[in-house]
Order: structure tokens, then sequence, then C-alpha cells
């Protein structure tokens, strides 16, 4: 699939996407408050990243986590070692998971372990999925939300059922998190009653709460303690990772208070942007601070138009497009600190611009 | 084997080793002439991490060169490469080989390459040694210099012969360089004409560099391109590395052009200490800026003096011990810009107390 970037967008006064720039800032501003004396941590020991692990333990109710450089890392290490103790060397996931179409097909080609795609891609996976899959496979992933089809999700009672029947088989359930803390307004359960479906948890630092990167990679104290010998073959026990510990510790602090605002602003942007005839958003209600949006033009002139409500109105609706046939595109917007600054009159001036010369593109 | 720290180490007003602690204050400097509106380095693109790249490349005189997390992420990969390419999944190296001893096996366990031991514990491989295992191998790794053995050199000729030999049989042959930038006083020779006897070089920015974390990984351009790929599988290709890009660029700025004081530090002490008749280093005349410490003494009372040296002048001349029989033990010592800012007197009252306290343990 072919990608346009939105040429303007990184120009824009009023960008709708994310919190903030990637500049040196975010690092800048998670020093801040910080001594210069506070020790690092050293190789996975001393009080910066043991207090944080045990923080982020806590919050996710689990005995034990381990901070990782990547989520990509900490997956592959937890889906390794849920397969040796199965002694089955596969692994099943939607066919959109980030392990299928992000890793370069690592979990494989380092880890032997074979892919069980579960269900379609335009779709969640079901109770029904993971019943028909059978019992042979050494782990399942569910991804919550569904990041590629819009930041879907199963409803609260289909995700028991999936743990029920899992538990029940003692096929171990891992949760790819990466949006976690952006699925808790909607599901109304804290992180914990969310995670103790799950055996294993990841979760991300640098998605909706916007920190430099980083991982934590969270269950019971076997795994954690397994985790981190995988994390030293790996080459990801690095010597310090406080850069990315500061930053999501202060990312946590301060953008895990304002998920329901983002929860709202997706919901709110996400239903003006439906009333464009040209426009859909998938999912159709948000569930979480993100969704798709689909535009039914081709690449190029999708790409147009919002370059050029971007350069008339100041509103940077969307960073690039991504052909979904050769008559229509989609893009994806999640909503952060950025979207709330956004003055009112600003953000409908934009949708109005938007709505006119998306409907000119089509009569052309 | 057993370790004992030495207690009193991290509160010595004179510490020997290195030339900074492990504090906040590494990073805070590093950002310090920095704007906080540059951009972030985004999945190993963008000029932050591609002019440094670049750089470092043209200073090792390859074609390229690829910023990983770390040196254990950036060596196996250029093994796997290598072993690809030949289609012989076999490593060889020095017993004492970091990816033999440092790294839980990940090589194996990740790579399914099996390692070849060449030469002993307690010397160099040489060419004979190289010339006897005959060519089935998919890779060779030489260490310069060989760290855990006080960090010896071959002559340049033996390391010339080698290389030609490797080139002759078609042998890929990788260097270990995590310590490249301290031989070059010794050799005399620079970087870009140790690294022409190489096909592929690894650096490190936090050994005598004394930067956060990182490495390059440098070579021809297939190497690193390929490289990139195994970075993204290995969970290594992070959103941003600039942390550790802007640490390591600093350290390199300040540190190398030191290389010779570091040299000229280690051999002075390494030549004061081994006047002590319960002592000897190894190498007897250090190559680089580092040597090891032989203590005849069992290991807590080695321990024990060392302390005591360092409660009572101050000074801390190691900050472990490790056992190497019942009655002896030995540190690793590596100097840095602390060492040669520690004043020569308050040195030398350190080393005259360090005699008579192994004179009286040893005659107890």
């Amino acid at each position: 699939m072919n990608n346009l970037p939105v040429e303007s967008y990184s120009q824009a006064q009023y960008p709708v996407i994310g919190s903030s720039p990637r500049t040196l800032k975010l690092l800048i501003d998670a020093l801040e408050n910080e001594k210069e004396d506070r020790l690092s941590d050293v190789y996975g020991t001393g009080e910066l990243i043991e207090s944080f692990q045990t923080k982020v333990a806590a919050l996710l109710g689990k005995e034990s986590a381990v901070f990782f450089p990547s989520g990509t890392m900490a997956q592959q290490i937890a889906l390794r070692i849920w397969c040796e103790r199965r002694n089955v060397r596969k692994a099943a996931y939607h066919p959109l998971c980030h392990l299928e179409i992000h890793e370069q097909n690592g979990l494989e080609e380092l880890h032997g372990i074979e892919s069980v795609l579960l269900g379609a891609e335009d779709r969640l996976l079901t109770l029904d999925d993971v019943k028909a899959m059978g019992e042979e496979i050494g782990c399942l992933l569910l991804e919550l939300p569904q990041r590629e089809i819009g930041g879907q999700l199963p409803s609260f009672d289909e995700l028991e059922a999936i743990s029920r029947y899992c538990r029940e088989k003692g096929i171990p359930l891992h949760l790819d998190g990466a949006r976690l803390f952006e699925i808790v307004p909607y599901y109304d359960r804290s992180e914990a009653e969310i995670c103790c479906l799950f055996d294993s948890v990841y979760v991300s630092f640098y998605k909706g709460l916007g920190g430099l990167a980083g991982a934590i990679l969270a269950g019971d104290s076997d795994l954690t303690e397994q985790s981190k010998v995988w994390k030293r073959r790996h080459g990801g026990d690095l010597i310090s990772l406080y850069p990315y510990i500061l930053s999501a510790d202060q990312a946590l602090e301060l953008r895990r208070p304002r998920m329901e605002l983002y929860f709202n602003g997706a919901k709110e942007l996400s239903s003006k942007l439906s009333r464009c005839r040209q426009l859909h958003v998938v999912p159709e209600q948000p569930v979480s601070n993100m969704f798709h949006l689909h535009i039914s033009l081709p690449l190029d002139r999708a790409a147009s138009v919002l370059n050029q409500v971007c350069k008339e109105s100041g509103v940077g609706l969307a960073s690039f497009v991504r052909e979904t046939s050769a008559a229509s595109c989609c893009t994806e917007i999640h909503i952060g600190d950025r979207y709330l600054s956004i003055p009112q009159e600003k953000l409908d001036e934009a949708l109005q611009l938007l709505e006119r010369l998306l409907g000119e593109a089509a009569a052309e």
C-alpha cells in the first residue's frame, strides 16, 4: 500500500494528532526536576529502574514488571517464554498484529515461532475464532484496542469469555496493551481489572502517554525473571535505560489522568468528521482516543485536500494518507493534548473548508 | 568465580577508574548545548541519527554505519549476516569473548549460531589458532584489546597476517572494537587504519569514551542495510535513540583526543603498582588505558585491604575484586579523566599504604 505524507502537517499551527512534537524538549522536560547526582540504573538494577517497575506492576495488578527498550522486544520475549513452557512453537494473533506486520518477521527469524492468524483483517478476532484454532498453541495474543482497524475493542463480556476459555484449556493469554491506558475510560475498568484477564501484559509509554520510548512487560515473577535473561540475549539490557524510564514516568503521571478527555475528544472529532459525505470513521463510535478516517478519494487527491486545509486554516488534521483502493485512502487520528488546545472556531473553520474541498475534489 | 565489591569505593574522594560517576549528569550535560526544538530521530531516520552515523563511518574508514542501542545487539547481528552469507552457522572467537560469557548464549538461542572457541582463556588467539580452525566458519571475531585478559593486543604485524589469511580464505573478519579508540595510541595507527583490516566493526561509546550507552556497527552498505532489518527484528529500532546518540557524540569529541593521556596513565599506575610484592599487572606493560591487577591474597582479605586504603587515603583503586583461586584474586583498572585529576601526593600516599597493608595481610 502506498503512503503519502501531508506535506504541510509539520508546519501546522494546530496539529490535531498526539500531544507534542518529537523534539528534544520531551527529554529536557523529563530531566527538569531531576537531581544531577541521581544514580543511573545499571544493567537492569538500581533504585531508578526497580522503583518504576514496582510502580507499574502494581498499577497493572501484576506480581512483577520489567522495563524494556521496546515493545517489539518485550512481546517476542513473552511469546518465546510461553511457547517454550507449552513446548509448542506457535503463537496465535490477529492478522494485523504488530508482530505480523511491523517486526520484519522477528518472531520466526529469531525465535522460530510460527504465527497462527485468527479471524480476518477487517474485523476483531472473536471467541469463535479462538475456539476454532485448536489447543496446539503456545500462546494467544490479544491487542486492545486493535490498532490497525482503527482501534476497535471487543465487549468486555467477550473478553472475559476468551480469557475463561484460555484458562480452561491452559492456553497462556498475552495482552498487547500498547494502548492499554487509552481504553480504560470506555471499558470503565481499571488497568488492573483489564489485565487480570491476561497472564502477561505489555504496555507502551510513547503512544497515548506521549513519552520518549520504552515498554513494560508484566506478569508473574517466573515470567519476568526469565524475561530478563532474554532481554540480555536480545541486547536490550542496556547499562542505562534511564532516559526512557524518566520520560515514561513523567508521561504516565501527566497523561494517564487525561485519557477520558482524549476519549471524549476522539468521539467529538470523529462525529464532526463523519458529517462529510466523502468521509467515514472506523470504528463508527471510537472506543479509545483513536480512530481511522477513510476518505473516498484517490490517494493523491486526498493528500492534496488535507494539505490545502492545513495551509489555509492552520489545522493539521492528518500527517499522512494511505491508499486502500484506487479510489480511496485512510489516515489515523489519535487524540492527545494538542487537540484539546485547538480553539473551537479554528477547528470548525478547518472542517468547513475540508467539507467544501472534498466536495469539489469528488465532483472533478 | 566469586566477586566482592570494595564497599567504600562509591564514597571515595579520588576514585581511580573511568571518567565520571554514572549519574544523570551525563545526560544533562549531553543536552546542555542542544536546542529544545531539535527534531528526534524517528525509527532510524532523521538528521540527528544519520549525521552521526555518517561521521562515525568516516572516522572508521567504512562505507556506512548504523547506530544500535547495544553492542550485544550489533555484534550478534553482524555475525548472523556473515554466517548467512557463508551459509555456515559457526562463528569463531576467543573463549572469553563477550558473546561467550556475557550474553546468556544469545547467539545460539536467537540465531542458531554455534561458537568455535580459538586459543585459550589465558592468552591471545594467534594466526596459528586461526589456521587450525579450518575454513568451515561463518565469521571470525577478534576483540581488540582482549578485555578479559587485561586488555592485551597482538602485534600489528600479527593482526595484518590474520586479516590477510582471512581474505585469502574468504572468511569474514569482524572487529569487536568496544575499546577501539583506546588502542589507537599503542598501535600508533588511526581507527581507520586498524578497521581496514576488518570487514565489519563494532565500537562502543560508554567504555573509555564514557558516554551513556550505544554502539555503532560499520561496514559496507549491504551489511549495514541488512543490519537495519535485524535491528528491527531485535526490537532495537526505537522510535527515538537520541539520548544515546547525543551522549555518544559528546563523549567522542571530548575523550577521543585524550586516549594517549589515558594510555600513559595506565602505564604509570601499573608500573607503580607492580612494585608491591603481592601485586602483578596483566599485561605487564599496558597497551591501552586498561590492565588487570592480580593480588596474591584470598578474596576477602584483598577486599578488606582495598577498602581500608580507600577509607584512609580517599583513593579508590578498585571497585571490586574477583576470585581467581583460593589464594588470589584480581580486579580491572581502566584509566579516564578521574585518574588524571588525582593529586600525585595523594596517589603516592595511597600506594604506600597499600604496600604496607598488603605486606601485613600476607604475613598473617
